[in-house]
């Protein structure tokens, strides 16, 4: 039998985002409704789907070689594992997800201080003790089995919870008085995954396909025809970090400009790029930039 | 204000049969999407909507007066509240849900000795630890955040889990060997709250009603005709225990017969009732026995 | 052909409901999916579906004989026609619909008088008009093509607009300054049908039904066992309005009483008749009360 | 283990209507998503599903006692079998499906002999062969794999068809020009079955209480009081067949009637009876009548 | 506070269609259920939703700068607004909607003045009286709210009604007697809008991503090879408007093509290069053409 | 009226993927609910649906100028017809499917001569009986309305049915002893179809874009820029069938490549393609590849 790589998979809300990403990076992996094995269409390559919350502890314990999860679960978990890399799904530069301590928005609460004595709700009871201790308080805290936000004043006096746009934060009427922890989506492995060369080459492999994906999710590809009089004026205009691909025409008097830029500067640049003499801009979708 | 009943329902999978069971009994309950504090329509009842493994914990802090939940949930809290009422979900006698020890099917564990030092995953530590302990066993249990069923022999060696058929087991390839706990849902209250003699009877009248209502599930009215002579034959048919209306007819000959029976007998007790002279046997739908 | 009777019911959000009040009263009426012609199994009536606002137009001008709207649309129409009947879907007494005057929930604007000049958004022009004549209030009145309440206070001061409970205004952050229109869903007729003898008893007994059938929804049976000793007793419990059926049993010591009561006094009831001596109370459902 | 009757039920569009008859009389099947082998709460009983065109050919060979499917599909078959009962699913009487000769709606052909020659489509291909040789008409017969109706005219020139109410056929332009065959739902066993007197028992009273299932779709119950003198005129309206319970009342001069009537006859009946002097008319539902 | 630009975009059935243009020209538009602001990603814009009926109204009012609405609506509401684009939605070539005239099937209407005192109902009542009024007619226009088509012959004579296809007015067996008026989909902006050289700019360059956007869909890439001697035949078959880019590649006796063209050319263009010459021909979709 | 080609069309589960095929390929197919003649954007084509199983039946008999189906059918209908084109939808090389033989797990039957006397249930009796034929087994062949699989070893010893993962067999502990037909989608016609010049031309182009958009499914666009002196090494990593397309750039020591190929080879080919030294490699979709 083949050399496999065992990697974990988020399994739950994540599960079809990620498999989405597998897919556009090359991967097409299947689960049937009640196994927790998916098939994938690479022999080198053994899949488990397993809670965010327990990865750390399946790949320190050596059952999985290496997995996806957040940062956040990492750290609670406490176990000993490698952050091999951040695949952060960005679309205008860098967007990490939050845990943050809220409080009744009318609460007299304003500082971690002031929660001497307290009940603090959460699902990251680890993390949470922690900061509490960084911070000098002395407060009670409770495992919450899901509904957090909903907690306060009632059944709780604060909460640490996650947040992305914290709508749900106010819908109940909390307000956030801090945060406790910036978390994103991490690949992490264990020691022996990465001591074994074949392993380490196949995730690096797998990883740089995931980031070329994930990068073509933010990115498009521009072509337009320039005459040469004006090509300094509109390469002025492109980014400076993508290299336009710069190709001689027939007619000797123009070149094609093909290059790759940002997706949400589109809308601005085009009206410059025309401005500067730019002509037949088109636009056009990527799968994978690497 | 008029004095009220603060009662924690149990939130997520439970809720829709919760609030259907309590419009059964005469109560109309309404939950916003995104609040945790329903509307009923009686000015002496507020209601919470509390994960079934939290109501414990905030009956017996008093945030409630009393809940519904697990007897499961509450043995795992440890919380000190007093089980006022059973509520069994029941088709033919009585069914309670079961917690149990499985293993893979290949397994050569048999017994829960057999578990020592071995991994065994759960939702329901505290109960598996002192089940072990009561076994003299020394195993570790590990607080699984779902999908148990799956995580032998990969993940875990055994597993502690809620089953009602053992269908998931089953598909899991995974055996029982032992049976942990037996669960079914109940009604708890702190102590202040039946030491309050308003709030213990308004609690009892909705038990009543909830068992008034659980009992009509299962029950069916039975109605028939019969001529005098006959009516000891038919009677001996009937359950001892509900004793049937008979009313005289305008016809002095026959007498009509009105009766409760449970819904599962009907399919044998018909054929019976008619070959011992019972006519026009009507079968009618109940909402409420008391 | 045999004689018909032609009416009207309201196409769109109440057809579903209208069609389900039918069935209950029996008569079974379906729609195609692209038709407005509903089939029913009754040769003597013939369906057209209509739109609530056009109900009055059509019956007065004598294309329908009757139909089902509201009372306020016939009074925004104008037209010349007959309430014979209102089909008030009420739970516990009389409940109307409202149409409210409602302004921003920070404005100065805290009576008719105060809307001088101001510019408010209805559906309901012609009602509105009125009112604000009836008040002596010079204002504009600009007809809303829907999503009303969210106009203010940009595209409107104030708005004349339907509510139930109010949430959609409370969202919307307006405020109730004051009532215009109360409103109920009625049966109108014109006067040539109500001058034919035929047509009239037809409209009459569909009328008697749809309001047996609407009573059901809100009463449920009630039977039980008393000795005749404590029968006062629990007679005394029993609503006045609704004459209870008592009927003899074959022990001569005790009687069954039969009874049709309000659903949402049954929770309080029942406690009240155990205590009284009732025994063996069975609820059932009902579906029509004449 | 215990005997077993084995019985087939018919797979496919009917599946869940037939589960659900069953419910009512008594029975509760559940199938998994994939198996073919439903459970069902009665170790008297074994049930496989089958396709109704399938189901005469186990039924004769024995794989099967008994099984319900079409007296269409039965003839079709060819196989002997016997017809235990009918099962007619009818709301105003009887209602059987027809399947009927078509042909396009301009066609010349009124009549099966002008078929000579000529290509027919359909899925009923032995039956359809029989009538035209019972008509001593010579034309082609084809197996039709479904959408059966859109052939004519390119695909055939007649087909033989399924209809319930004509719409399908109009759709597609056709009209009807003879009936072919009538068919409707029936039990079917062998003969072992039928000589085994523990298995013909146990088919009997399943056959007994579906029919008292269907029996009580169509029918309701209906309670009044009446004033002795005006029982006579109320007793006349009520229907021949269904002898009322008349029972007697506390106050003498009353007595109180129970019945079962049609539901469809109840709107133009209560009207009546209310003429006649009935009071405290109310009508509730049943679910079986044997 | 940043200068910003406020767009009406229209509520209700466009509304879909009409954020996923924006969002294919660049911009993001986000609606909250109840909310009729929805949020965008560009600071200098604000959002609101407005029924495209009143969009004129609010344009002339100057609560907003401009707004996207049909042509139809900007005449109905008399409003003084300047249309400053028209975003016609084509597939092949120009395709507007129109609002036609149309009678049942079976009239002997055939020209607008046969319309004489007749009953014409329509949502479009003004464009509609001036129609009749250019055409010397005297009629009754009535305003429908909905269902339109199935109001001949009983409700009304004839109607004023939007087809795209002509398929609703078949089906309620209506003909089309003339067009009343043709529409399409439009930028309105008031006076002062186009008065502010940043506002006039910024909506510029809006339209000009929208229309890159719609040009898009109608088109696609086509990249082939083709050596030198064939060029010139290769060329002729292209559209003559857009310019193909032709480039060097390293083997010196060929060029490399690319070019757009309306993806409807495609199916006959292909067989075409295939047989002039052109090798490797790839297809490849765009995002945006300006 | 112009002349047209008569193709039919897969009905049923292969019906949305066809259309799907078609409007990659360039027609708009788009069919109303009820009808069986879709409407198709070209003058020169008439759609039909026909079930794959009758599709060769009206093919041959000149109804239709030609379909697509499958190889199975068209087999087993024994017709005369011409096998045009293959249209395998393939991931990874060719993928047929197959009609396998299979008997249950426990069987002692293990291969084709085992299978004497036994009745043998498919949807393809004609080729399931000429492949008894040719293995010289005389058994009994029963044509299956469905549900095959769930029919060992009840209903029947053996199955010959269609496979394509295995999965539903397995589900069914059956297991396959032998492969009797392999199949695809195939394009048939008749002579007179491929005797007429204009049709023959015309489906052979409709067949040219068929295969280009599936070809595209399945590839990819590849886009790099290398530095001259490692071109060679670049150029030998990419797949020898498919040139690329180099061209000049204006930096005269760079070269760009732009190339198709197999997407799952992408996984693979990038990390050696960035070993070898290619910059800036972006990977794009594509519609059609001729």
């Amino acid at each position: 039998m083949s050399k496999k790589l065992k990697i974990g998979l988020p399994k739950g809300s994540l599960q079809a985002s990620t498999f989405e990403l597998f897919k556009k990076a090359g991967w097409s992996i299947k689960a049937q409704e009640r196994s927790y094995y998916p098939s994938v269409d690479d022999p080198e390559l053994e899949i488990m789907l397993i809670r965010a919350q327990e990865m750390a502890r399946y790949v320190e314990s050596e059952v999985l070689d290496c997995g996806l999860t957040g940062t956040d679960w990492v750290l609670e978990s406490g176990c000993k594992v490698k952050n091999v890399a951040d695949l952060i799904y960005a679309k205008r530069g860098l967007k990490k997800v939050r845990w943050v301590l809220a409080v009744p928005e009318g609460s007299k609460i304003k500082t971690p201080k002031a929660l001497k004595g307290m009940r603090i709700a959460t699902e990251l009871v680890n993390v949470t003790k922690k900061y509490l201790k960084a911070n000098k308080v002395n407060a009670k805290v409770e495992f919450s089995w899901g509904a957090t936000e909903a907690k306060p004043p009632e059944l709780a006096d604060a909460i640490v919870e996650l947040t992305e746009t914290g709508s749900s934060l106010r819908a109940n009427h909390l307000k956030i008085i801090d945060t406790v922890l910036e978390s994103n989506t991490t690949v992490i492995a264990n020691k022996k995954c990465l001591a074994d060369a074949w392993k380490k080459e196949k995730l690096d492999n797998i990883i740089m396909l995931l980031k070329g994906a994930l990068l073509a999710e933010t990115k498009v590809g521009l072509k337009m025809d320039v005459i040469k009089s004006r090509l300094r004026n509109v390469l002025k205009l492109l980014p400076a970090l993508e290299k336009p691909t710069i190709s001689e025409l027939s007619n000797p008097a123009w070149v094609a400009i093909d290059t790759v830029v940002d997706e949400y500067i589109v809308r601005d640049l085009i009206p410059k790029l025309r401005n500067a003499g730019a002509k037949g801009i088109v636009e056009y979708p990527l799968n994978k930039i690497i």
